[in-house]
């Protein structure tokens, strides 16, 4: 049996002007691209070359739907009800979904974004929402969420293929969430240990939590970044790993 | 042979806590919807509402998009390049598109709005990156444009089923083109008048110019207003004088 | 012992091709405007619009700044940091005035809107961000929040002339807060008993609870709406009752 | 006579999440800065820091104000009508303004941005409408336009004071505007020959014109760029050269 993880990137961030991240530098690592759709990031120009970018690398397309909040970039969490997200989420990944298309491609999976994401692991509303909404648009899609969150439960009732999200730079505690950001120890700030950790992750299904204890994570995606000088390097590093583990890195859809 | 036309309203266009238009009245009355798609108006929590609304009445579904300028409405001139028209029309189209099919609808048609229809109507450049964009999204939609106008032509070109739009209350050039709105004989004032206008159109292909020559003019679909108070009556009037000449309001994509 | 109260109105709330209430109307009645600074609401064009109109009737000029969030006029919940407060409420204000001073006018209070009005009133962190945003600006600006609340301590703090705004329409809990929009008491539907309730809290400085008992509540300023249809009856209502009852009506900072 | 010339250049164009230009290594060199005010780029919390960034630098503030399409950064011709450009400029300075004032520092100076700045040269009629609002906000700023165009006019017209400002990197035709950036020969592309342009421009008050013959153009302030990686370098040996000659890099204002 060979084993495979997805990687995954947020991408086409860029909007107008202003350009934010190394996405063809990315796309030659990851498989899965989750596409900024024109709410907290991207523009209808950003989407079109990010689609054909990621089309023509082979990588699978994404749209990652945020709340609208451009100042913000969609981090700020805002008070939203249940039909408010169906119909964003229908909004922004009917648009991505048209540009993919148009590449003759089909778009692979849905990933929101940023507090929107954060909210859909946590509030069972909300991610009942975001999965009727990604249904509704087209069965086939794959839902990323938060590994064992209730984004990832919302994806299965709504029948939904799903796919288990792990952090490489983020730590976990002892019942498997994030440690929240303003906790001191959130963050792996060493790139050898955050490589291990996914390595350990994907070939072991556990991740070492705060307390030393390990704990059982489904991985089957794993988020990397893009928007900094030495992200590019991690993903490199972690690419490699992973391939001296014999662990091919495949998109989800591919299965 | 029973005559058909069919009678198109701008629908959608509210936003927020902002109201614009009468669409449920006027949706009693007219043929196909052209919803405002996010970008001049409309927002996601409309167009869904409005699309069920039309659905529910049988009404056919339209893609209104037009230029990113909230503030203007969409009818402030804007200096865009090809590239950027189609990417918006397509982002737009898309959107619409997936709330269209969350209805178990097919999207029928695409009108551009306001200064984008505007500018298509006489910009071979524009135009034809309109219709290219309206058939990678869906070769089956109809593109709606003023009668006779470059772009009906580039939509036939991109292959793209067309309708020519009359207007029931603007004034005709000898050449078949609309007087502009600055000239003091562009409006029609008189809804009689207006209406008895709609009905030479339809029963004869002919539109008297503003010189009192009888000028050629296919109106496959006429636009009538929704958003101010007496433009109600002007469709009731509108419908009932076309009922008593044997012409059905029909969809343009029913036939 | 002339009394007086001030009655203020949230105005200049249209935004492009949208109009929302009836300002004109409204501000026969009023002592204060506040008017919408192009966040949740308004834009440049309103906003001199509306500078002019109530400059012309002797209004109080008051800018109403909101959270950045047109789509949901500036009434969800976002989280925001103060310091994003500070900067949000000086830009916003700061436009404002500068329509007061062109007008030959001075600008003579501020009303945060909405969820900033609300987050002011129960968040010392964020009232003391928009005080001394109020303050940097103009020291001689009047800071209206609700009446007793942390916004009117943070404004006093800051070294604002403060006024305890009071409503019409809602009522209160023993402890003199708003009874929270999701309880059923929530809201006053007899106009005849909205208006004898503020006349009880101009007269006498107490509002009668939602559990019977009278709570003590200055009432400096009164607020009332001017976007629904019954909301004109309301505000004529409510003038002539106080012209019985000798109180004049007067904007706040006249004294 | 110490000869002096003021150096200007666009900073505060970052916006959210999205950075542009480098503010802090330009601010050491220029003397003006031209701060974006949140419609074509720049948001509150930017205009904030590079406020206080120039302030403390001892560079003149000026705001720099837009027109309302951040997508397309204020670089696309909007039809907009001359008292929309007035409320805009009024809404856009006042704001700024204000952010000038809390750093204790007066405004300096306004220059119109991207589309606004070339109509503003060609169009007398939006030239006035932003002279207007100018002088309307405070008499004492100074305004920046295009050298010899009809917006300086404009603004001796309105009673204020006015920079000529010339461009080190473009050139110029025999009439004194400057080539369309269309034209093969618009840019200089050698930062040398930029330079010894300028200094011939701050010296003699002539340009060479692209047909050769030498053309009067009084250079009160010159515009440089900071958004790419090789303008610092330019900014740097301009300045060097500059004091090579004598010529003291003084902001207008301070004459």
């Amino acid at each position: 049996m060979i084993r495979t993880v997805d990687l995954n990137s947020d991408l086409g961030e860029s909007f107008g002007a202003y350009t934010i991240g190394q996405d063809e530098a990315v796309l030659e690592y990851v498989s899965s691209a989750n596409i900024a759709c024109g709410y907290h990031a991207g523009d209808h120009n950003v989407i079109r070359k990010t689609v054909k970018l990621a089309a023509a690398k082979g990588v699978g397309l994404g749209a990652h739907p945020g709340l609208p909040d451009r100042l913000g970039f969609g981090r700020r969490y805002m008070s939203v009800d249940p039909e408010d997200v169906f119909n964003m989420v229908v909004y922004q990944v009917g648009a991505v979904k048209a540009f993919a298309e148009l590449e003759g491609e089909c778009l692979q999976h849905v990933k929101p974004h940023g507090a929107l994401f954060n909210m859909a692991g946590k509030d069972p509303v909300i991610a009942r929402a975001i999965a009727e909404a990604v249904a509704a648009v087209d069965k086939h899609l794959i839902l990323f969420g938060l590994a064992g969150s209730c984004l990832i439960e919302a994806g299965r009732t709504a029948g939904l293929r799903v796919a288990n999200e792990v952090f490489a730079d983020r730590t976990y505690q002892p019942d498997g969430t994030l440690t929240p950001r303003t906790d001191p120890q959130a963050l792996i700030h060493d790139p050898d240990e955050a490589v291990e950790r996914v390595i350990h992750m994907v070939t072991e299904g556990k991740v070492t939590a705060v307390d030393g204890t390990d704990v059982d994570l489904q991985a089957d995606t794993v988020c990397v970044h893009g928007d900094e000088p030495q992200a590019l390097a991690f993903v490199q590093r972690l690419a490699q790993r992973l391939q001296e583990q014999g662990i091919r890195i495949q998109r989800v859809g591919s299965e």
